[in-house]
């Protein structure tokens, strides 16, 4: 290694380092004002525990970055291996993801500990010299691993919310609300072209491998609503018959629909004094202006046929929001169901070995969503970004805009 | 209305009630090997008993038509509205589909008397004078519900072979194979340019309102295999240990082979003299040059991820169809899966009432399939046409056609 | 073999061949009145098709007699030694239960042909010269296929009910009832003393294995009804609320009822001219008069506790039984509840071999029922006889007779 | 009220006050080793986390006791009356039992907070001057309460190592094991005689609802084995194959075999360093001469069968603890399963209102338990005491005694 490149690396790690304790922080914020118990919890399979998120994000970083640039490697425990593994089959074994509430060991504390010891060599490993190729290897595994990371920060919040929702106490995560939502101007339609266009993340910044390629589609003339759906005029469909009604749904939405015996949304609440909704500042009324959110794919889409629209598709939305055109919420309020299904863009490539897992393995039967909520981290998002969830999801922040 | 306007209908009534009778006899004909047990079981939910198709498929006539243009209608039977209607909301209550094998009666005998007398109604009401357009509606309808005939009549034979399937007597729905299968040229790549290019019926003849309108979609450039996967290249996917690699398959795919044990397709059956086939014609030894068949969407996108390639979509099926390019086994072997999700056309329509029914609410988490199968009747294929199924679906003629 | 003892079988073997017959055409009789399509179906894994029983009965004549004393044995079939073992481990491996509606082949014809095989073939072995002793065996083994026989021509029934039951067009069996039901007279309490009793068959004519051995049982004093419950009765309990209020039920039974939904018997249908039971007669007025019947253990316990009864011990209803003491209903109208697990007596020994699985394995989570019913053939009853059904069946001839 | 009766209860309050206390404070022990994490989470819908345990048991003393003896009475929660109701219908509503891990609110600390409230409470009604009839029922209430508590108790110890044994990092619940055992003396077998025996609480001291009334029973001439079978003998019976024999299992037992996998006890584990028995101390080598426990009744009467024995009815395993004769092991080691139906004894009566629910109406489909277990607080066992359980469940200290 001559010197140049020791000093290229020795100029961008410091940043690196700074912009990895900051995320890492985050993590730590968001468990705060939880106790021990809450964070050991799983509310369902498709949720985690928040001990788990914790320690799940940080084996990320012990496997894919410690176990490859660490000197005399040596695992923080061995069973972490199995633990705290997702779904990388290309790993090992992994812990049954149903069971992770059942793991009251290693305590909130360990995990903590965990990770303050991968933090702490982690560090290390980034201001130790090497080559220029290596560490742009360790610079890309490192920005993945915090990009990981804030997934799974916008996972801790809807999947706490989620466990307190079960219980009765309604209790709330924090007192404010995340945002405070202003009245939405009248929905208007916005019109685009036909015409080829680009979607796909374009080469600057970090990206996912599920957006790319850049790639050439065809769009023909649609419109897009400047605003999403609001709670208010959701609760029109509710209370027009919409969830009475099967002409309104796809026929295996439907089926879940009468399976369930569901009525409305996820954290919704008929109570004495009225609609409230349960969310991670407790019970409250329904704010008929809000932006209606934690809808399923099978929502959106029988909302939209009554209101005489679609959900638009994923070129459509991109292309629109690269154009801006005065479109409002694109970000920061919840995702946007897209009617597209999550596929592979043309000339799609996975990474070699368990990190190929990451993305590809999941394009069957989910549906994309576009934007970002909320309960996404500052910096997060991006307009090629490419969210996914299965039709009947619903615990996530999701909404509709429309399109037709 | 005016003489000429009965003139017109006396041209083409008759070539109408010809094609009926044709079609109508050919599901009785489809009937004759089987005794009444046979087409009364059902061994599956997604499979339906013989005796439910002869008789749903007259109760398409019956609903539709007869209670529409007849005069004085009077049902054939008042139960049988309920019994034998399969998912149209719109028309009412309907018999709960894994149900239908306990339907001992009406009896084969009397669903024939039933198929009779709609026919002998269908044919008078064809031969009645009307105004131009009403018969332009009834012709419509007519040839829908032929259409739809035509559908039933190879799930008559998909059926069927998956009930004989479940049989250890493994008995022959009948003794010659549907089609003498000859030894595959060497499998080629042709290749085909980006652009954009049409997709859709495009306005002559009959298709269904799920492959309009006709539109343009962008196609980046890809290459097509020359022929089908044949059952020698699958027997080494199988060898190579295809069914326990989870590298190779989608996540959904990889827990549903775990959770099924599946290693080999539906219809294989390793016996003490080697690898053999169920079918139609019974168990007989693999024929390595045939078309791999029954093959479900993930095994198919599993194979193709093994082989180096990819499914195609629906687009870059259509396209290299309509330009042919010496391509074999486009119709008449298996229809071929695409890596496109079942999705509405910009722009789709569904019909008015319980027709629109038909197509557009089952788009959600299934997949295309294009070209046609040994089982499919004569006639009944198209180059736009869109078949579709779960992508764990796998007792239909189903096959690969690779993509790269 | 001497000459006395081929004169003793000489006398005895024609009349056992009377018998034989004569039960067999039983069978025979009952499927006569349903088509291949009736006789083909299975409308839930507890009941099985006619067919099925019709092939089965021959099959225990098959393995357990014609196997053995038969010279150079040949099976009729050697697939149907698997597809018509019920559950005997013994014997090999067994087509899976849920699944024998499946088994459009072999045609009801061929059964009929498998009976006559066997039958004659049956009948042969009988005519055969052979020492006393093995005789005595096959007389043995030849009364409990026929006793085995006897059992299924009751099941026949039930399951055929259930069958038809599951039909919208609600077919009758025939046409007219089983039995003539006369009004049952008022309702008294007969006393019973406390003191040892025996109970189990006393040695004279054939019983089954858990009959045995006769043996002391102490009982304290108790009273027992008259007569059986009458849908009356059983009407007064539903209008009560009996089917909502969850201190009648034991804990299991409750959670059944709301599970499943229940509100009233089986059978029983509310419609427009008022409470209707559904029967092998079609679909017929609710008589109060007459017993209820097709009553679950848990439901016929709920109405036990609602009367301030309950239901009473095996060894009660036999001891009273055998007293007589003008008790109504004791055989022939329908099994009587009991509140004794199925367990083995003191000193209970099964048989070696495959013949040992008729009746021992089963004695877990099952309710002991007494008496008989109206689909009991001529001949089968008997006061030590134990019937037996997990306390949710609710298909068979089952009611209640009240102790306290 | 007059001074006696005040006189009288003064004197005996401070014996129950004490007697309160100690036992109360023995709950709070049981959960002293464990992190808060540990005693939020349940591993199964039979099981129930410690901090559920430690709140129902407050919960039974504040329904029963402070709500009817408190003078203005105030819930110390009002939701609490919901969240730990166990089954009592009669008292209204009930959490659903699968979700009490998810009630990380209220915290163990509310929780214990909620236990010193009652507790503080509950000591002072028992101070107060009352008439000595109304103090009489507050007593059997307390007394009541305190053998419920200590059947939480042992429950909190089987339900905390099933939760720790689904955490591969086989954490010990404390290091020494419960108790010290010695090597067994050879089996021996005991005879009785064939008579009547009485059974059942013979009236002094305390003793549940179904332990009533003592009532005459005919036992036949049996042997009962001097000692449990050992971990040792048990062993035997897997290495003979016990697992895969069928002919040695119940019908439901064996498919419950096949269907779970089963090839040993529960908490059996082979390693490479061979049997080892996963327990409250961890995992630790499998000790031969300890009784084998944790085994559930198709488990025991399978291995009975093997042994040529068979399980003792309630009857005789009473009749013979009561006379000694040197039978070792009844107490303190494990539960030992009958083959006795838990039902109800000849002239049973439940209590009025709710807490008739507390035995009376699980009398289905469960076999009873005789004797105590390690895990059984001290002073709780009884000669008549009824433990019962379902054939499958295999979570609790219960082990095997042989009859014959």
């Amino acid at each position: 290694m001559n010197a140049r490149m020791e000093q290229r690396n020795a100029g961008v790690a410091p940043a690196i380092a700074t912009h990895y304790e900051q995320v890492r922080q985050h993590s730590v914020a968001l468990a705060a004002p939880l106790s021990d118990e809450d964070c050991c919890a799983q509310s369902m399979p498709d949720a985690s525990p928040i001990k788990w998120h914790l320690a799940h994000t940080t084996w990320f970083f012990e496997t894919f970055i410690l176990e490859r640039f660490e000197l005399n490697y040596q695992p923080h425990h061995p069973v972490f291996r199995v633990l705290f593994n997702s779904y990388y089959n290309g790993v090992g074994d992994k812990h049954a993801r149903a069971q992770r509430g059942l793991l009251t060991r290693p305590s909130l504390a360990a995990v903590h500990d965990y990770r303050r010891d991968v933090d702490a060599r982690l560090l290390e490993v980034l201001a130790q010299p090497m080559k220029a190729e290596q560490f742009a290897q360790l610079a890309t595994l490192v920005g993945l691993g915090l990009q990981h990371e804030q997934q799974h920060q916008e996972l801790m919040l809807t999947d706490v919310q989620h466990l307190l929702s079960c219980n009765p106490l309604m209790p709330a995560y924090r007192e404010a609300p995340l945002r405070v939502r202003s009245s939405p101007a009248p929905m208007q339609w916005h019109s685009f072209d036909a015409g080829i266009v680009e979607i796909g993340h374009d080469g600057e910044g970090f990206c996912f491998d599920n957006e790319l390629p850049r790639h050439r589609q065809f769009v023909e003339p649609y419109q897009l609503a400047s605003r999403l759906v609001t709670n208010g005029e959701y609760l029109a469909f509710i209370e027009a018959g919409g969830y009475r009604d099967p002409s309104l749904w796809l026929s295996e939405g439907w089926d879940w629909v009468k399976r369930e015996g569901l009525e409305h949304p996820l954290y919704w609440r008929q109570t004495e004094d009225g609609w409230c909704v349960f969310g991670l500042h407790g019970l409250q009324s329904l704010d008929v202006n809000a932006a209606a959110t934690q809808i399923s794919y099978f929502e959106a889409d029988a909302y939209a046929r009554w209101a005489g629209a679609r959900l638009p598709t994923e070129a459509e939305w991109e292309h629109a929001a690269r154009q801006g055109k005065g479109l409002q919420q694109l970000f920061g309020e919840c995702w946007q169901w897209t009617s597209s299904s999550y596929a592979a863009y043309p000339g799609f490539q996975t990474a070699e070995g368990a990190l190929g897992e990451y993305n590809g393995k999941f394009m069957a039967n989910q549906y994309v969503l576009r934007g970002s909520s909320c309960a996404t981290p500052e910096g997060h998002a991006r307009v090629s970004y490419r969210n996914f969830f299965p039709a009947t999801a619903r615990w996530q922040f999701m909404g509709v805009r429309l399109a037709r």
